[in-house]
């Protein structure tokens, strides 16, 4: 932390002084001691605008989830496993001048985990209850005082991607959706490159398919744009 | 494959000749595209087997799940995602001489797993069922002509070790059961150290705590003594 508020103090970039969190990764939900829910998030994605936003000088806390890739170098660095926690380290780390949703976080926990691992031979096939995860992004959206000046969320979709990010950012009160089609086709989740549609209250945008690296840089080079407009 | 045929076939060791199945490593059981059922094995002790054996001349093949450390060298590598997968693979593979069943295979998989993404707007909290996966270590251990001279399963518990194993052993029918416990506290799983107990038909003999390597070592040199007392 403190060499993330040198490395920030030092570096001339266009955020210099703003404050960013970004989630990134999958959220890991209980069964019982040895057993979870996961999701095929590499963390890729999310670690690439960690990155970008360092280079453009925000001070970043990073929150991630259990990713398959490292985090990124000179942010403040919060791991947590669960939904709850991921939500609960958001809160922590406000105030922020902007939040990036890029975490692939479950919807709904396991109500009945147990404490000690299920045994098929005594418990035969198992009944899960569900109960709701907390939501970050619609959460940090309706912020009052304190709603960060511009708040990103994510969608991953399998199907009729546009219509569903647009019907999300109404939904969750953020200001931008980045949307991406994660069929199993299209190698995304867990791949090096992306094909976003980048929804605003201006509308849709499909992107060409690109490098998480560089669909970051130009959703980086977006946020500064709306984030140097406003006084921090 | 060619190249562990080759150094099988330049190997002096004590089970030159000799085939072993090792399957390591979680499953994972899909509940829609990008979500999953997983566990928390790391493949660190199935890995440290598959080496060891490997060491003492036998031709392996290894069968894994998901695994967070590399395969062991030299093997013929089958990978796999899935309970059902693991099972074809290691019933193809056969026939062998020994099948080490180190894997933390899912007992169950979801039975209504859907080809799209569930959605939380319209889909509310998930209603999973289930379906019991094959057992490979029972459909091993009580395969006729063709068993294998040795079956070897683990068990992983979080409490009540030796009892639970020794169930298990007559439950499954395989000849050994490799237990230990994966209690929170004991930073076993994932960990790189395994304190065991090792279940015969003489009973249960309790290992000291000790790396996983040394684990598998001392657990081959007693596949040794099996095997090699066994016309091939």
């Amino acid at each position: 932390a403190i060499l993330a508020a040198i490395v920030q103090r030092l570096s001339p970039g266009p955020l210099r002084g703003r404050h960013v969190i970004v989630t990134s990764g999958p959220t890991h939900e209980p069964i019982d001691p040895v057993r979870y829910i996961a999701n095929r998030s590499s963390g890729a994605q999310g670690t690439a605008i960690g990155r970008a936003l360092v280079a453009a000088g925000a001070t970043v806390t990073f929150v991630t989830g259990p990713a398959v890739v490292p985090p990124p170098a000179d942010t403040t660095l919060v791991r947590v496993e669960t939904a709850q926690a991921m939500h609960d380290a958001v809160m922590a780390a406000l105030p922020a001048d902007a939040v990036v949703c890029a975490a692939a976080v479950a919807d709904w926990r396991v109500a009945n985990a147990g404490a000690q691992k299920m045994k098929k031979s005594v418990d035969g096939l198992p009944v899960l209850t569900f109960a709701e995860n907390p939501d970050i992004l619609a959460a940090v959206s309706r912020l009052g005082d304190g709603r960060p000046a511009l708040v990103v969320g994510f969608a991953a979709e399998t199907q009729d991607v546009t219509r569903l990010a647009t019907q999300k950012r109404a939904r969750k009160g953020c200001d931008w959706i980045v949307a991406n089609d994660v069929s199993a086709g299209t190698c995304i989740m867990g791949g090096t490159e992306n094909a976003v549609t980048l929804v605003t209250d201006a509308g849709a945008e499909d992107w060409p398919r690109m490098g998480k690296d560089a669909v970051a840089e130009r959703l980086v080079a977006r946020m500064v744009d709306v984030l140097t407009a406003v006084t921090p």
